[in-house]
């Protein structure tokens, strides 16, 4: 089959030929229908130091957001059957650690992630355990489905706890931070104030629903924050960006005893003083993968209900073989969300 | 001043003459402006025997949801200044007990209810202590602000937990019902369900944003919900209605591990096995008056964002004088909510 | 192989031949070692009328609280390894159902429960699926093992909030209220209330911890509780009885804004009304089996630091054989728990 | 009256004579029986320099932990009456702010802090509002309510989650984190782990409590909480020293999906990497005040029940005139709790 697998070390990807992955007990194969591409495969293209850092084993097929169709299950396969169309968890988890045996499997200890620890989805097809499916109803767009997973962390992030009559700030309007507006206002925000210095993505951020937009280079945030709260500060603050001083941000727009949940993962560390958030009495939720699957359940709702749209953000499709495109509309900020059509 | 008062031991209210009264330490006169009728108020009009028992001081000065004007401001009173538009929490809590020193004091154990324990607000004047006011911003409708009160026993019973993403049934579409509905959709929920059997509220219903409404008197609410939810049943149920039939359907249709609020008081007991409640793990909630302060910051907030508009509830005005026609419309269930306009 | 089965659709048991089962993929066979009585088994043994309503299949061999060694494992299993000493989770589930896809497996809508709907562990052996082995640490005595299922229950009856402070009655002290006596005392509880009618138990709930212990049949439990608690009423009631005056006293010893946990279940219906709990804004919590598996991480904690000992209500040990000596023993309430020693 | 005063920008305090206090509407006045010594009187006695930046008016008196007998009360008081022993809450909030209005009083955004922005209770005499006062009930002993002041922060800090059945780490063993061991033990975790350099200190933690105590000098930390929890990390961490090793040291310790409260404050920055805090998915709790008076009443019930004991903590008893000597005392590590004794 046709894959894009990183080949050396050093940027790039490659088209390659490699065998079909072969389905043993418990597994699935899907035969990838749409593939969208994330921040992470941006900066696997890129070789990112810490990416090199993390990368362990080397040709690795890569791409992990993927949707498309069940065509063979192993033996004690319950969850789904050949004919499915799905969408993949790409954490793959042990079921054996204390965080799994603990209803907390999106934190297992042994997790590997589709398309860095084990061959992903820029494929034609892709071997996942089959609790890692999740089935998608036809009433969703079949082009939206891949998007379900960075959708999931926008979910856990905005929602880490009660949105409903809150006033929140989203720092970074990328992909996942435009769905975040979008859940936010869904889920009862009274107001949602975006922060993000790519006109590109601040005009998503209207679209996706923000009540406010800033510009942080060229508008004091926290100004514009205490100005639309009369000075209360906003409850919450989903920090989305990995940008520096918008981390340090959060703390001074929070309101005390408000909330900061952290996605963004920042390059570098930041030199902070505990002090603000102590003081504040603030609360802080670390966000990392899907809640396995209540998470799942929660993005499914939001988009068959309609109450989230994410056809705005699906700027950019190609074909596979013209992924150097894809990663470039990305690179050069033309793009917000693209998506390989694989089939 | 004018003052609609329980004069005697029997159907019926007076309008009398009564002294406007002097304000204390720490308490607040203020100028009635809107005042609203509440079912209890119906049941004191009808004098219904439980309602006759509860009442312990004739005469007394009946109602209690009621906006105004400050006019007055006893010593020591900061929260508030004379010229402030407020809405009044209508239970007086006494801040020394065991809930009251716990921030709990929605569940006050020495607690006075405005216009059945303490003299009430239909009347040109009403005497609160200064705690009992809440600030109205400009932003809403005068007309709107005595509802409040009851949307924040709706707002207590809807988000007893996070709606976000859940679907729920809302059984009675009384006003507080017909509230519940529009903060339900507006905090996120992707189902909302509503049984009702009068049609003017059924009507009301689909008004407020009802994605499904049943008439239980001719269809089958357990049916239309299995189907809706595939079997799962909701997540949620608000009951509203105070019907026993309503009672105990909620614990069919609430999916394992779902959760069920209870608002609505039953004139009489029902016969009811807890094993269901137990074999599906579903946790209730008994809800009673409004979190001092946050449920009314949330109401606040639902009504100035623009996420609830009241507008379709408020059915009749009427001036005081016409006290006997207000109520009738009411018990005619030709009136959702009726308004005194009192100056 | 030896085992105990319900052969007819009529009181007692009868011990037969059985072929040893056979494991399949993800399935373990486990020699029983240790397995315990518990009260569904007694109502089981007498053919009380709702367990002879849900009993479907007969032959059935019976039985469920186990503990013993791993001496077969299927394909694919990779959670035990034979030589484990692990005791079974008895709830057998889907995998599949909403329930089990939102980390709520304990309410599984699919549920199958050991030696009921499928064969269970009076037996020599008894074959499981992988994922219902929990691994026994060698600290935690091999004869206390069997009883952490039911020691489950009482966990989250007892911690479906937090203790730790709290004012907390235990109504019904057979061995899941003892238990829960235990477990509230070292989790922080502050007062513990106990109450039940027969004098060994409440001679062990003295034992187990509890600072007063009530005879309700001799004694007003509403007029001891409120003047322990100087009139506030308990924050928690643990109602484990199944006794309908127990079920209905909850409400009035719990203090306005507490909780209660419903573990017991009733033979009958109640008579009863909501308005209670309504007017006091408490939560009630339906308990059933036991959170897979947190609450056997809980359970293996408070053992194995030693915060809770189960040797007093390990009463009786029977070779299973002596099975009907057993079963009277419970019936005829001289004993608290009764453990088969197998192998 | 005999007054302990900042009388000038510099190290040191002065006894000087000052008028007693005249109690307006709504205020107490209190008679000062014991005052005990917190580490931030420490830093006003050394006028460390942040310290000497936040204090704006001089001369003030100062201590805040503080215990006596009500002698006056102003116009409308209800909560005490003259005669009562209390404790004071130490945070005066504002009452009217968006945090007061919401049930969160302890992060009011007006606060003033007794000894700090207003005068003091190292005096025969302390003028505060009646709201501030904490009746203590008879049995305990009087000598320890001034620490029930500090004890709440622990119990804030230890119980920002459930602790039952859970591991947690303690960092910093000075008066509030010995307080801690004996709360978490108390309610219910099962491996606590102090860290602390001080012999002293080390010495009163196992006494307190502790599992394991280590020295921070000598040991590693990170690889005793790895072994002594088979590699799975604490479940909590107290951070609570202030240390900045100590700091980040929590973020290797706690378990994924776990969490650190933060009470400790850092004199100075931290460089600081959140990336481990999001792949860990930790939830941060910043811990400042006591909630009024929820946690008040946790510290009255841990005390009246006997499961914490603070007589250990109490090392010294100065009267006020000797001062100087208490101050010494703690700086240089001979004392954990220093209480002036003033009538």
């Amino acid at each position: 089959m046709k894959a894009l697998a990183k080949t050396k070390r050093a940027k790039g990807f490659e088209l390659i030929d490699a065998p079909v992955p072969k389905v043993g007990a418990g597994e699935v194969l899907v035969k990838v229908r749409y593939a969208s591409i994330c921040g992470s495969d941006v900066h696997l293209y890129e070789w990112a130091p810490w990416m090199a850092e993390h990368m362990k084993e080397i040709p690795r097929i890569v791409g992990h957001e993927t949707s498309g169709e069940v065509v063979a299950i192993g033996e004690g396969v319950k969850e789904v059957q050949v004919g499915d169309f799905v969408v993949l968890e790409t954490h793959i988890a042990c079921g054996s650690c204390y965080q799994c045996r603990t209803e907390r499997m999106h934190v297992c200890r042994n997790l590997k992630i589709l398309g860095f620890d084990v061959d992903g989805s820029f494929a034609e097809f892709v071997k996942v355990p089959a609790r890692n499916c999740w089935k998608v109803p036809p009433s969703i767009p079949k082009e939206w489905a891949s998007l379900m997973e960075p959708m999931g962390n926008a979910v856990d992030t905005v929602l880490a706890e009660p949105v409903a009559g809150q006033r929140i700030a989203i720092l970074g309007c990328g992909p996942i931070g435009l769905m975040g507006i979008a859940i936010a206002k869904a889920c009862g925000a009274t107001l949602v104030i975006a922060s993000e210095p790519h006109p590109l993505r601040r005009e998503l951020a209207q679209k996706m629903g923000a009540d406010i937009v800033v510009n942080p280079k060229e508008q004091d945030l926290v100004e514009v924050v205490m100005v639309e709260t009369k000075g209360d500060g906003v409850d919450a603050v989903a920090e989305m960006s990995g940008n520096p001083n918008a981390f340090l941000q959060a703390f001074e727009i929070v309101t005390p005893g408000g909330w900061i949940a952290w996605l963004g993962l920042l390059n570098q560390p930041v030199i902070f003083n505990p002090s603000d958030v102590i003081m504040k009495a603030v609360r802080i939720h670390g966000i990392t993968g899907r809640k396995m699957f209540s998470t799942w359940e929660m993005v499914t709702r939001l988009l068959t209900s309609g109450k989230v749209d994410l056809d705005p953000l699906i700027t950019h499709r190609f074909p596979l073989a013209n992924f150097e495109d894809a990663f470039e509309s990305i690179i050069n900020h033309q793009a917000i969300k693209v998506v390989f059509e694989l089939s």
